[in-house]
């Protein structure tokens, strides 16, 4: 019987340009479906505690058993890898279109092992594997890369690469395909240490599927759900992640000026309205996608740098988080971001840092080439971008990320935004307290995504929960969103599509899909998926030397009370956040220490694989 | 200091022709708010199970202490008296904008006592209360009404008037007043059992405010909320109430042919973007309104008849309950309701009734005075509003309601939809069970708006609860959704505002406007001033005669499964029901048959006042 997986690695060593498939044991996708879940079965695989560029790291492309089928939002693919920011567990997603491609090459997986000895470009196609030089590719950028690869082997060839910044390792350089990104954790720079330039692939294999006829129905079923939904039927199309500025700003979650308050004066000049009257020009989605959520902009300064984007954690990062409201400059800051290859995230909160450094007296423009420093000043923000993009001067430092640069400037640690290495998204955590929880045990360091638990706290129509809160309900809501984002990210499906359908359509298509799963019990099927997921991949970071105490805030959400809005005067205290700590740790069936328990170990049945 | 509630009743005797204006105790307003608050306190007043057509019933006309400010959505107003349709207490609620001109011309609340001889129209400007004669209005349709109040007292009067099927005494007539409508219940026969045909009211006095630039600044912040809101900015806005169709289809809670199954699959032919589309010209707003979810139709067939809405459950009694996807028919069967002065929801039920009546075998057309009676045909939809507008031949009993028509018809009783003589509205409870709960217990028979907890089962757009729970989580969802209902129909403020707004932002518009409220405990206090009301309406309803065994649903819910769509096999079973119950009671502070406990009338201080 045909499935929507396929049980096929393909193995490229890059040291010796060879390749292998190999076939990976049913089991898996049924007990980790794909996506995440495949990643950190197969990092788990790897030696441990090595440095993240050694040849040993692997660069894990996955998919998902639904991945390239008629489910909505199908087109993503992820990335697993250990992180060079982190020391941990990495996964990162991107839209676009190349994630079919993995599978109709005929894969679910593709791993780059070992270090090519100068710059390599690989062609897939189907069982065909190419090592091509990579010397005419080198400096180029992303865009560039798509370009050269639509040009060399056809149109309907997907390029993953990176840019300057991943191949001098910056440690918040992305991976990119079709102008999106991979962006968190610097797999980009796990991509360049291997010497690997760019991933160009195309299949021409079917993906097959369980039962059709079913499946038709059940995709159906989900796309009527979101095309039902306001916030996938109007919000995301017509204002991109954009429409939940304002909102972000009223509730008082909006980090400004490096976390130092949560208001933003000028939101209104970079809200969702702002955008769609004045810059965008174009909305486009992604395979398989019926939202749309992406827009194309330019600046009116310079109208020929032109922009997938920004979305929100880009206005939010290169806007309010460095006092910035001028449009133009974000287009032009975003612009740069994607030609250098890096996260607009922690790119915003490096430059937030540097921009409170000098507020503070802890450094002086000569810290940084002599660039002026000022809270929402242009050229401040659009040229330090150049030097973490190109690593020039200051940049050395400063593509390293907010917890490398704290070493250099005594003092500064208790404004460093940071947890763990990643640097931190565009939700106030003193004012939507589970996003704090979440920051602090997400196993990426600082991540939004790994329990979107903001989407009740604040986002949701009915049924919310008081983002304050930070009781056994909070930790509960925690827990569930948890095992919401690690399901989607397996499968691998957008968040975006879960605003319209729910958990029970996403089981019904890989139901259909996959003929894995039955009809009853799908919720404890999928909780313990989700368990399952999330306590391997804790079991990795603790033997890659992650603690206890690493599970924690940055001191100025602890301490520091937020100074004005609707959460002026709200901390989230260590007493506080050590609570919750202890619930969740309760919930994942670990120890007091995090550490998971023996018998949750064998429930989840990990030993076996 | 000024307050926003003015502590005055108007009471006008309409068998002498008199009236006078008494004061209340301050205390009402901190324990009960204002709205169906105050109305049932006003309510209980009277002698207890008087005829609900008797002199003795009071026509109670209340605003709350937001009514007429800027708070946003602060133009409707209730109608409180004794339901002729269930024999227990009755609340109903109308936009436009009528409610301010109550505050203006210096009163919280207006009572109706006694019964004029002959038809009687109240003019009431200030202090000046001038009964005219009643004659040239009789039989005038309410917009026929409105305009010739306007024409007698200028632009600014507002008008309550009800139709000719007010005149009669049937049991579904509403109040309407501005093209819209207190529809539920029957107020409009009591107000027809008192010969008064309409009253006409404005005001010239200031709506005071404790803290106006207080005031002012949380009318602001609850205003930006709702501009925030994808449900109130674009949804209701775009799409009115019908923005709803989609999902209720998808979901499985469309309720279809009188609800023997709940997916209409014509249902894209009258949902919101087939209005949208389609029919809507214009859209309007009620008084203080900033989202505006009236529209304005008119027939294509017939141009002339033009109509504010339809809205989402005309759209289902008109349609799917009967089996019409013809917009141009629920347009006109919209129209002669708004002509004969007739509740849409019961009138849909009364037609869906008869027709599954004939479907059956239990009728034929000769029943119904030689009229064919089909499933969806609009001669059977028009015909049979004519007859039960105008009482003529069968009308005298299908104006009566389904509950009536049973005793007609032997064995009809297992598909006679509504719940202690209110007909159901447009959400199948086998599908939304927190719905069933809510029908089962509200104290104005099945009322979707006493505990909207549809809006977390099924519309929301994170943070939902699965709406097929029955357990103690469902309970206490309904138990919080009945809370936010009560307190939203005491302040009185639009349920709508509280898809964009929280009960924070009304609380604290509440605490600046009245002086009444501190800043502490505003949850405690609000959940108490709920419970107090919920407790209190049912001691009346107990005093009426209503007993626990009431507290059920129609027989097609407990025991028929839903033959298809996603809730295919669902009943909501009375062993669901009575453990759902038994837990309410328990939340409520009731003993197990309902009777609220000694101990929880002491909590609650009802005694007090």
């Amino acid at each position: 019987m045909t499935r929507s997986y396929r049980s096929q690695v393909l193995y490229v060593n890059l040291s010796d340009e060879s390749s292998k498939v190999e076939s990976l044991p049913e089991d898996i996708f049924f007990y980790l479906l794909g996506g995440k879940g495949l990643g950190i079965y197969l990092l788990a695989h790897q030696p441990p505690k090595i440095d993240p560029f050694s040849r040993e790291n692997q660069l894990i492309f996955v998919t998902g058993p639904l991945t390239g089928t008629i489910a909505p939002t199908a087109g993503r693919f992820g990335v697993v890898t250990k992180s060079p920011a982190t020391n941990g567990f990495l996964d990162s997603y991107c839209g676009g279109f190349l994630g079919p491609e993995i599978k109709r090459a005929g894969y679910d997986a593709i791993i780059f092992q070992g270090k090519a000895e100068s710059p390599v470009v690989v062609n897939i196609n189907n069982d065909n594997i190419e090592f091509l030089k990579g010397d005419t590719w080198i400096s180029k950028s992303p865009a560039q890369c798509d370009k050269m690869g639509k040009e060399k082997f056809g149109p309907r060839a997907r390029v993953a690469s990176i840019g300057i910044a991943g191949e001098k390792l910056g440690n918040f350089a992305g991976i990119f395909s079709d102008q999106r990104c991979a962006g968190r954790g610097g797999a980009g720079a796990v991509m360049g240490s291997k010497n690997l330039k760019a991933m160009i692939i195309q299949g021409t294999l079917p993906v097959e599927i369980y039962n059709p006829e079913q499946f038709r129905k059940d995709a159906w079923i989900a796309r009527r759900y979101i095309r039902s939904s306001e916030l996938t039927v109007r919000a995301l199309p017509e204002e991109g992640t954009c429409n939940i500025v304002d909102i972000a700003n009223i509730s008082g979650i909006l980090p400004t000026r490096n976390f130092q308050t949560s208001v933003f004066n000028e939101a209104d000049k970079i809200n969702g309205s702002a955008w769609r009257t004045n810059y965008w020009k174009n909305q486009i989605a992604c395979f398989g996608c019926p939202i749309g959520c992406s827009k194309i902009s330019y600046s009116k300064r310079t109208p020929t740098i032109i922009i997938d984007g920004p979305d929100y954690e880009t206005v939010f990062a290169l806007g309010s988080n460095v006092g910035n409201a001028n449009q133009d400059i974000i287009i032009e800051a975003n612009a740069l971001c994607d030609e250098y290859g890096i996260d607009t995230i922690s790119t915003g909160n490096v430059i937030g840092f540097v921009m409170e450094l000098v507020q503070r007296g802890l450094a002086t423009s000569s810290d940084f080439d002599g660039i002026p420093i000022k809270w929402g000043e242009p050229n401040t923000i659009l040229e330090l971008i150049k030097k973490i993009g190109t690593q020039e001067g200051c940049g050395e430092l400063l593509a390293q990320g907010v917890a490398q640069i704290t070493k250099k400037f005594p003092r500064s640690e208790i404004f460093a935004m940071h947890v763990k290495g990643l640097e931190i998204p565009g939700y106030e955590p003193r004012a939507t307290k589970g996003m704090g929880l979440n920051y602090a045990i997400s196993d990426r360091g600082a991540c939004h995504l790994h329990s979107y638990c903001v989407s009740v706290e604040i986002f949701s129509n009915k049924g919310g929960m008081d983002p304050f809160l930070t009781d056994d309900r909070k930790v509960r809501l925690v827990y569930d969103c948890q095992a919401e984002s690690n399901l989607i990210d397996s499968m691998i499906l957008c968040m975006f599509a879960f605003f319209g359908m729910r958990m029970k359509e996403a089981f019904q298509m890989l139901s259909s899909a996959t003929g894995l799963f039955k009809d009853e019990d799908d919720e404890m099927v999928l909780q313990s998926i989700a368990d399952r997921i999330v306590t391997m991949t804790r079991l990795f970071n603790l033997r890659e030397g992650w603690t206890l105490e690493d599970d924690t805030l940055p001191p100025r959400f602890l301490n520091e009370p937020l100074p004005s809005g609707p959460a002026m005067g709200q901390t989230l205290g260590k007493a506080e956040l050590e609570s919750m700590k202890k619930e969740y740790f309760k919930l994942m069936g670990w120890d007091e220490k995090g550490a998971p328990l023996k018998k949750t170990i064998e429930k989840l049945k990990i030993n076996q694989f």
